[in-house]
């Protein structure tokens, strides 16, 4: 009902895949098509991506397959024929995928993933395709950009009660450890992905004592180990203080209160004054964690100005990637059959054909990748997108989120500095091969040739709804 | 693995919840406690917010429970006692839940619900709680907006691709269509929750035909009844002339092609355009359906200039609440035992205690709302906050999805228009009672002597930090 998705996931589509492939089956139209996923523009003050959620993908078309119920509901709506259904009972993925591995940069236009199968299947999954990696990138990207403003601090997802939905709450604690997060507050996600728990209190443990220290007291006695005191339901200064004489009387009892968290307020200004009330207790081991709405902007000016935070928790503006919520992320038809594909919608054309990219490196850094035609080529360099998949199967094992976040760390060591702006990032250059770049043009000249030049009447009419 | 959490919801939480509970519970800290949900203040250009959500949260507390593998995996992390472990075991939510109804109107600082129960049950469904009300509520209120911008046409809801994960698509089909949405085209959520589907064709299904009339045709002799070409894939005006050509070929079949598509480009001149082609060719009864980023502010153009079109769908920028994928919704403590609780912490102060919401019309319309004490109460209206959960289980058969949508459509009517402005509407006129009013000036006043006023020594820390 509320989570249980996973024996419906391929439910979980736009009606128009199942009409479209209802029109397909009958027409006997159903050739290997080639898609590209790919996103069109950045979004605003966005400069990289950050490859993520192939793993769900791939597990998702490993056991793609309707079921006797969905079938059942798919009957129901009086859309489909009975042939068609019976088609579907039998329908698995047989497909193949190459895609950039998770963790790694990517940019505009380039494909990060490609899916070849008869057109049926590849159509089918578009949906779920794009839902998962258009979140996890999006989430990838922006906590790239928090983990880069903090300087080296350790920043921790805090995001699982604003995010949207529950994936999203997992699919952002494992997208944002990928990206340098060093832990997640989201318990679920911490124990499937392996990811580190880190927690501190809320206001409701403090306000449900009638002292603020008593609360303070009952944590420290039950967490001797991991004890991070949330200072300010009341008032930071003051708090702190408090925190110094639970300090002192850990102590005494040879125990260590391990930090404290201000969640609201001036942080540059309150972490000066904890950071010094605990200095002068002789508590400058006792850490300062900073909250409470912050994203890769405050983070930035806290480092700027040197705040003394050990550690961020990142929340909502991280987990719904809240200056930009989505990306122009498509999944476009580029080959069927023997035929390249593009489409010449306004402000939407696509590049044709299966693809490759190519990342062409500098003095050890990112210089500039090239698109080009699948079947390229290039010296010095080697191919992005590698076969995850071949007839329907996963054909090497996954990577693990430690390797995948390892990857991350050192791609991006070697991303210089202007992309990584938080502000108005330039462009990283990315080319089309000659073989493309002629392959466009031919293809625009021939479509537009084909299926927009018109007759005299359509010319005419056009002009008089333009006048 | 990928949307499989229900058996897991339990640990779908903040860690902080749990090492919490574990205090609470060594502490003998467990009294009847009640917190309040409400949002704190109103996103950018909001002026309401459609109450959603609250179903999932009933299912949720009905069925919370920690499995075997749960607590197995929280023993790994090795950060709970044995004793809280078989505690949390026998745990089942015991408490009751009090609530505005879904489909209706809030404001801000209303609490949307309260929940009361042993603090330990309260303050570990917190995180799951205010995940999914304040992600529906986002999404009802985002979508009224566009089903009121739309000015009578219908919306569909397109925005699967690119919602922030499965969970959201489905949700967001659920919570558009209360707020007035006529149907979605997401399959799973049409035949969960028993939503029209409706879908058009995509650019592929065009672009795989080597001719677009070609596919056109193939669409038509498949679903004679159901047909909307997507007519812009190389260029809407000769495509609405192709489309005309199909048109009479079904005409001549006694066939009647039901619409067409367009997803780029100006949509008002090339809407105007189409319109004029297919009224000259004898087809207007064919509607025109609009797509392709749009929002509110996009609808509120078009239906200001009267552009003809039947119906829009509405994907991404709705899904995601793009202008403001967020709200400021907290769950708070506001009562423990006998004693009422308020936080003070900056920009951030609740307001204590269990409360109720009245609502007063004049003429017919909202007027304005009181929030007040729980047991109060106010001649001439009813309280908003209703009982729906007592002792753990949910006390009165749920409303359909369909009396939800009414409740909605019904009560929005009566909301003045200036409230319902896209952009800077007026705020509705909240006031508290003066019980209420009058406890939060006495608690704030003991709090501060309480907790706040410090001794000189602290004073004079602060005063150098502040130099």
């Amino acid at each position: 009902m509320m989570m249980q998705f996973e024996e419906d996931v391929a439910l979980l589509t736009d009606l128009y895949e199942l009409t479209m492939a209802q029109g397909y089956l009958h027409e006997g139209h159903n050739e290997p098509a080639t898609f590209s996923l790919f996103i069109r523009k950045y979004p605003p003050n966005r400069g990289f991506f950050v490859s993520c959620g192939l793993e769900d993908v791939l597990r998702y078309l490993e056991s793609f397959r309707f079921t006797p119920k969905a079938l059942d509901q798919l009957h129901r709506t009086g859309i489909f024929s009975d042939d068609f259904l019976d088609y579907l009972k039998e329908l698995r993925f047989s497909g193949e995928v190459r895609a950039i591995p998770e963790g790694r940069l990517f940019f505009v236009d380039e494909p990060v993933l490609e899916v070849t199968a008869p057109i049926i299947e590849a159509q089918l999954v578009e949906t779920f395709i794009i839902n998962q990696v258009n979140l996890q990138t999006l989430i990838a990207s922006k906590a790239a950009r928090c983990v880069h403003a903090a300087r080296g601090r350790s920043v921790v997802d805090f995001s699982l009660r604003r995010t949207q939905g529950t994936d999203a709450g997992m699919k952002v604690a494992r997208a944002s450890y990928i990206a340098g997060f060093s832990a997640t507050s989201n318990v679920l996600a911490g124990v499937t992905y392996d990811i580190p728990l880190s927690g501190t209190m809320a206001h409701s443990f403090v306000s449900s004592y009638e002292r603020e220290i008593d609360a303070f007291r009952a944590f420290a006695r039950n967490f001797p180990e991991r004890s991070i005191l949330l200072i300010e339901t009341y008032d930071a200064i003051t708090g702190a203080h408090k925190a110094v004489e639970v300090a002192r009387e850990m102590a005494a009892r040879n125990q260590r209160l391990q930090g404290v968290r201000i969640d609201s307020g001036d942080l540059l200004t309150l972490g000066q004054e904890v950071r010094l009330i605990l200095d002068e207790a002789g508590f400058s081991n006792v850490k300062i964690i900073g909250s409470g709405g912050l994203d890769e902007f405050d983070l930035d000016e806290l480092s700027q100005e040197n705040a003394p935070y050990d550690a961020y928790g990142v929340g909502t503006k991280m987990g719904v990637s809240r200056d930009a919520p989505w990306t122009d992320m498509a999944y476009k038809l580029v080959r069927y059959g023997e035929r390249p594909i593009m489409k010449l919608s306004s402000n939407k054309v696509s590049l044709p054909d299966a693809k490759q990219v190519f990342r062409f490196n500098e003095v050890g850094h990112l210089h500039h990748d090239v698109i080009a035609l699948r079947n390229e080529h290039m010296d010095g360099t080697q191919p992005l997108l590698k076969e995850v998949m071949a007839n329907g199967h996963i054909t090497a094992p996954l990577p693990s989120l430690g390797e995948i976040r390892e990857q991350f760390r050192n791609e991006f060591s070697h991303l210089n500095e202007k992309y990584k702006e938080l502000r108005n990032p330039d462009i990283y250059q990315v080319n089309l091969s000659p073989s493309l770049q002629a392959l466009k043009e031919s293809l625009e000249q021939e479509l537009e040739a084909i299926e927009v030049e018109a007759g005299p009447a359509q010319r005419l009419t056009r002009d008089l709804g333009e006048s």
